[in-house]
């Protein structure tokens, strides 16, 4: 029987098998033998891909900012893009977690934190660009700055997410508060 | 020689070591013997007052609370209040750091995340009472709702202090985030 290994889809499953346990444990339980045990593999193999643990992460959060892409409604409108970055779903949710756990640690790895602020920025860009679009179809008025605009919605998002995640907020809760911030943005 | 020992002065020494600890390196850094290490006792001494690192932790966010709370000014307005939450200081920055190194925990641990939960019903009125404060001297429109202003204010002060520890954001620009919101608010 050849043996058919795709490195690529084995990378995604031992990164999964780390969203599972950080979103559930914390970033405290990731270790190369716990990724392990949870991926079903042994050490040896991960340790194959991912030398060390702060390799393991890095991937990690690169393969975070691609699921966050994905997540993101094409053509979408700001709204329907804001709310897709509210932990809402068990993915969204995982996801968020995982983010949150990397938070300490990227401040003590530039390399990690330079992640984290490509997605950032690129992240910004996209809101702005979507504010932009609402400015030109009368949803939002003209004066507005969309950079400005996107900064404010994206930090509100943000706090919205950790007010789900604690379950300061239920869900409805932060979709109607999301909705208050934009009635207030278009002047309403 | 007397000894005196004050029992609630160790134990805030202790929770400060695991402070120092949670926010440089995360809770996964965090054990009964690291902060015995970090507060240059025993790790008898910390089980002495701490049978286990969840006792260690709930008292740890409780006092994280109070010292959310004395960092609040008095009497304060809605502005200072809210630019008081927001990582500015080192010691807010590792107040911020810690909270958000639990966040984790405490979904998983009902005692803790009751401890939050309190925490931030507290604010939330806080706030909501400076909202109406505020809306006495004319400052913000009365037709506003003192505790869906809270709800956003308190989510974008959250989202923008996550911004400031990523780097996301400069503390200004942070700040002019925040004053936009409340000029925002105010129908300006």
């Amino acid at each position: 029987m050849p043996k058919q290994v795709d490195h690529e889809h084995r990378r995604l499953e031992i990164v999964a098998a780390l969203w599972r346990i950080a979103g559930e444990r914390g970033l405290e339980a990731v270790s190369l033998s716990e990724v392990a045990t949870e991926a079903g593999i042994s050490k040896g193999l991960v340790q194959h891909y991912f030398p060390t643990k702060d390799a393991m992460l890095r991937h990690a959060t690169m393969a975070l900012r691609d699921r966050v892409g994905e997540r993101m409604p094409a053509p979408g409108d700001l709204r329907s893009t804001l709310v897709a970055l509210l932990p809402l779903s068990p993915r969204a949710r995982a996801d968020a977690l995982v983010a949150n756990a990397f938070l300490i640690r990227a401040r003590r790895d530039p390399q990690l934190a330079e992640i984290f602020r490509r997605g950032h920025t690129m992240l910004r860009a996209a809101v702005a660009d979507l504010v932009r679009a609402a400015q030109l179809a009368g949803d939002l008025p003209s004066a507005l700055d969309p950079a400005s605009a996107a900064d404010l919605l994206l930090a509100l998002v943000h706090g919205l997410g950790e007010a789900i995640l604690l379950e300061h907020h239920a869900p409805d809760e932060a979709i109607a508060i999301l909705d208050r911030q934009l009635g207030l943005l278009a002047g309403r």
